[in-house]
């Protein structure tokens, strides 16, 4: 079946205002869907924790998969046992280049990650690619969902990639990227790569993660500065214009000195990194080392300057404040009651019946109750 | 005593990268300070609920400052009194124009709230100047809290000034200014400022309870454009260029047209409302009245599009939810138990020794057993 305009893709909604993006066509079933149901119904081999990291230090695809499962998962007994797992791999973690990847729809994300990659695991390197999406859930697709973008990378023996979590809010399922990084690090993966959608909150939460930020833009009418919120701009290592090919050249090379001066305005980062403009082209495969290269300098760079590891140990300890927050918040929205009431506070709340505050406080003294009453 | 260079004033911390001010002259003590220790420790009167309510209605300066202070206090038996003050002045709220001034230090922001203000309660307003900095605890000297920079102001009976609430976080700083704002217009008050820093996260917070955000900039040397942050550019309604006097002209006209193309960057903002670059010279009191009559223009095109009643909704559902946060935050941070644990966890997520997200769930089962615990 083939779509003209797949209005379910995700860049295809308006609130993105980027180019539209075709559907790829989709595959026929290539398993008799009576015995794929079959399949799906056999009980799933379950590991010990013993197995499970075993078999992550191993490398096993099979087994690091089921795990990123479990840490995904929002059942209790599937988060206890992910937390066993990522505290056993965490002493093999931390080894890995680790690199953001931004760009707003249309900017050839995925063209760009599919010939990076190659060119990546070309080197020798083991390469996982993750994604945060929030909106995932709510569209049910998710940025990297489409691996029929990535055909090559699919198929590389030495690439790894998993779709965005889906999972309610922005912090749950940035969290769940962090723990997953960590399990794909102690299976072996020496380059990660976390791509974003290039149009909301989710940068902040990727660049707590990573120690390249990479901005994915196009050359285009000079007004490509629209697209991208400025804070995005502040936090890139490195702007890589791609679509650098054919007539696009000219344009290129004018948007190339039009970031540059656009980042001069930006005070110089902690990192002493002065960001780069790159261009290259996903389709020709040029201009693609030079990023990798520039990745390596960056690293070089803040590793003399112990800005490396000084981030990462800020990140850590983000990441502990931040998961605290979040489940803090999680905790009392999911409180049964809380759940009853909030539609109606709201609601008073916006008639102006009751106050902000009144009604928070009114919302806390409920909640609290009904912990202390918990078993 | 005259310092020729108050290093102690906040404004003049390196981390600001502003002029530097210098202090004005301190005023010798104005009764015998023994008389003073007397009337310290004498007992302050008591109001009622009910006293303190009637006396905000009649616009009783003393006793609105009094409720604000208990607004202001993090005890408990004060925040009960105060909340039952807020709801009670509550439908007597929600009358003034809520204007945000921000700018960089040097700018000017205190002689522009002076000449602003005065020309305000010329019109016949009543006007209050709030403000919201987080930073004055840390340095126990407040944005506002020299009064002897809005000499005029001070003493003039249509205005009330009150410094930065100075207690821990932002989002508790930013919580007590808007319960203040709400007093405020409670007690008469239909201009209300709220000034802030324009170097930090506080401008979100003050753009979240103000109906119009203006920033003050200066002309310079170009390069205006990298004292404020981009975001903080972005929510400004107007900008006004200060200090547009003596050889200052061409350098603010030069300024005025560098900020009417940067603005033009911007996607307009859901109030259909262009931003506006007005310019000004606090000193000689030129300009003044163009941003007032723009924020004027500015309140009717939103009020005729709706966009000035929707916001204030939003603003207060934000406030529901944003006090909710903070205050889980709060209750965490405060637990005994857990201030003697974080240290300790800190550093082991620093060193990697614990995995943020374990040290995140045990502070966590170890906080709500405390809770369950608790009376």
């Amino acid at each position: 079946m083939v779509d003209k305009k797949d209005k379910g893709h995700i860049e295809n909604d308006p609130s993105f205002k980027g180019l539209s993006v075709n559907s790829g066509i989709s595959q026929p079933p290539s398993i008799n869907p009576k015995i794929a149901e079959r399949l799906k119904n056999r009980k799933r081999k379950k590991y010990t924790i013993e197995e499970y990291v075993k078999g992550i230090l191993d490398g096993n695809m099979a087994i690091l998969s089921q795990a990123i499962t479990l840490v995904e998962s929002s059942k209790f007994e599937h988060q206890k046992v992910a937390q066993e797992i990522i505290e056993r791999c965490l002493p093999y973690s931390g080894k890995s280049t680790r690199i953001g990847i931004t760009g707003v729809p249309g900017a050839g994300k995925s063209t760009f990650i599919e010939a990076f990659g190659k060119h990546v695991t070309a080197m020798g390197h083991k390469l996982a690619v993750l994604a945060i999406d929030p909106s995932s859930e709510r569209t049910k697709g998710s940025i990297l969902g489409d691996k029929t973008r990535m055909e090559e990378l699919a198929v590389d023996p030495h690439a790894y990639i998993r779709p965005s979590p889906s999972a309610g809010s922005l912090g749950g399922v940035a969290r769940k990227t962090r723990e997953s990084l960590i399990l794909c690090e102690a299976a072996g993966f020496d380059t990660i790569l976390i791509e974003t959608v290039g149009v909301g909150q989710s940068e902040t939460a990727v660049h707590s993660m990573v120690d390249f930020f990479l901005l994915i833009q196009i050359a285009g009418a000079g007004d490509e500065l629209q697209g991208i919120k400025r804070g995005i701009m502040e936090m890139a290592d490195a702007i890589a214009i791609n679509k650098c090919d054919g007539s696009n050249i000219t344009k290129a090379k004018l948007a190339r000195v039009q970031f540059e001066n656009a980042l001069h305005l930006f005070p110089l980062s902690p990192s002493k990194w002065s960001p780069k403009v790159l261009s290259c082209s996903s389709l020709e495969r040029t201009g693609i080392n030079e990023i990798w290269d520039t990745i390596m300098d960056y690293c070089q760079h803040t590793q003399e300057n112990n800005y490396f590891d000084h981030r990462r140990r800020e990140q850590a300890k983000y990441w502990m404040y931040e998961t605290i927050h979040e489940q803090l918040r999680d905790n009392f929205y999911h409180d049964k009651k809380i759940k009853g009431m909030i539609p109606d506070f709201e609601s008073k709340v916006l008639s102006d019946e009751m106050s902000s505050f009144i009604a928070a406080y009114k919302l806390l003294n409920t909640y609290y109750d009904e912990v202390k009453k918990g078993e």
